[in-house]
């Protein structure tokens, strides 16, 4: 086999998906609360290589602890793009940024977003990136001409993360768990399908925006053929049982085929976020998943359960995790808290 | 309950959701071959009492039996617009066409087509409707503004019918059953998800259309709170088991909260159309409809088959049917050859 030459159809294949610009330059904003630059915050924890700085405009007191950059010294250190890390209360840009960002387009970086407004529906900022040649890029606009998926089996590995609801840690699982494995030497790639991931990882499809005919298309799309020894990590979206989002998740299920699933769950929540529904049980969403995903894989199996500890204390968390291992049979561990609990988990998936 | 009001309130909710022009003059184009027309067939059949007749241009020699008028004439017996009723390889809208499509516009018809290709792409067909202030309506083009489902019962009973694969007669069944429910003095509209099933009931959702986040959205917005004794026979799409539509399939599922289902088969399929996948069992679909369908209406049932049996004799398909019934404990009819069969798979879903 030639993996070489398997890797660079790989990476062309990928460009088609998305390829962002970077080094990034993170924009603040002028925001005053952490909630709201909590994509900032996530690309200084997992895409700290590719962040040079950060930037912020009148009135900001959040900061991610990286040096204060204008656009052009980020420009001098290699940024390409200025990222938007923040959200604010519907999605919108506020008039007060664009000064910074008509700034950072005049130094020569691209302007990245991953909110719901689209950059090239504001004037002044689409004729200023017309004038200097830079990009306006929306992570939330997937690519065109996906196709529909055919359900042929590719090579090389998949890990998907599913949940039983929303916004439970399937991003974090999935970078915590590609940063493992590419620690223990394997070749592993981390696949965004949510606009913070894509971030992240440079690349990826909203899953989300996808058209719903072209949904497991574009998983397949997203994780192409690869060498029989190489991991896609797949960030996983929605749940089976959410009663808006379910068909995203059995979409990007069908088309990952994943050879392993790892289930994240938060023991304090009771009801889906934001709807009356009781949290479906692990071992209800570890059936439904496996029966589902038979479909295009009969190989797939649970390796173990990501659990949100983050409101417990350590010796608390590790009996909970103790806990919940003996009485699923399962590796299950809180990615967040390195440890024995961890490793299990990562050995878990890794075995056969 | 102010039945009046409410159904006042249903019909404002369904104008957004789409409101064809109506009545229609078929256009059959230049076809020669009665499988390309199958769209003009399912109108003259299903929507029999809303087509004045047909029209075509040089060398058609495919008819639907329906009396031949120009625009001109078909205006002057009430049609509102001209519905292309065939489809080419490609899905494209022919030059040849062109001369009779901007007759029709000029005749005071609007055009609706179900093609992939948009009429508004084509800029003399758009100059004349622009100066004859006709509207030209792609119904693959779904709704703006579809919510995020919120999984909040609603009032009135729902059927679905879902498939062991696509292209099965999930359309014709509810198709079927809507007219039947209606013949039986009940208040009862057919739900149209796909392209033909939207030109026959004059409005409806294109679900494989929608935007994947929004799906099971889409199919709340398709059918309302209705008065409680009213049906909704929505036509369902796809498969469950399908590697590229389950998604379509499972947001439909719960966006329509079913309380009855029907599942449509072949049973001379032995593999999914167009896939290496073997067909998933009736007794395996039921199953899982009902388990993923739970979610959303805890009340959810299946009421029954509707088989395929085109392909065999009368006798021969009368006792499929009866074998079918004893070994599935449920009616099982084809809903395209009436009997008792057909009345005992009506009552089915009529009982509780």
């Amino acid at each position: 086999m030639n993996t070489k030459r398997e890797l660079h159809i790989l990476e062309a294949r990928m460009s088609e998906v998305m390829d962002l610009p970077q080094p990034y330059l993170l924009f603040l904003g002028d925001t005053t609360e952490k909630g709201y630059a909590k994509t900032a915050f996530g690309l200084r924890d997992w895409a700290t290589d590719r962040c040079v700085g950060e930037w912020s405009c009148g009135g900001a007191t959040v900061t991610t602890g990286l040096p204060r950059l204008t656009p052009k010294e980020a420009r001098a250190r290699g940024a390409r793009a200025l990222v938007i890390g923040v959200a604010n209360t519907g999605g919108v840009i506020s008039d007060g940024w664009l000064p910074s960002l008509i700034e950072a387009l005049e130094s020569g970086l691209d302007i990245i977003s991953g909110m719901h407004a689209k950059l090239g529906d504001l004037p002044q900022l689409k004729a200023t990136a017309e004038r200097h040649g830079r990009k306006l890029i929306d992570v939330r606009t997937p690519p065109r001409n996906i196709p529909t998926a055919s359900g042929v089996k590719r090579s090389g590995k998949r890990l998907l993360t599913v949940g039983t609801d929303c916004a439970i840690g399937k991003k974090y699982t999935a970078l915590a768990l590609a940063r493992a494995f590419t620690q223990r030497g394997l070749d592993a790639d981390f696949r965004a399908t949510g606009q913070t991931g894509i971030l992240i990882a440079g690349g990826g499809i909203p899953m989300d925006a996808v058209v719903a005919d072209f949904e497991a298309g574009a998983a397949e799309m997203l994780s192409p053929d690869a060498p029989a020894q190489h991991w896609d990590v797949i960030e996983g979206q929605g749940s089976l049982f959410h009663p808006a989002y379910a068909g995203v998740s059995l979409g990007l299920l069908h088309g990952s085929q994943p050879d392993v699933i790892v289930v994240c769950h938060d023991p304090d929540r009771q009801y889906l976020l934001g709807h009356p529904f009781l949290l479906p049980d692990i071992l209800e969403t570890i059936d439904m998943n496996l029966r589902l995903g038979r479909r295009t894989n009969a190989a797939i199996r649970c390796a173990g359960i990501s659990l949100n500890t983050s409101r417990l204390k350590a010796d608390e968390a590790s009996q909970l995790l103790a806990d919940e291992s003996a009485r699923l049979g399962l590796p299950v561990a809180d990615p967040m808290r390195a440890g024995a609990a961890f490793e299990r988990l990562v050995d878990g998936c890794l075995e056969n």
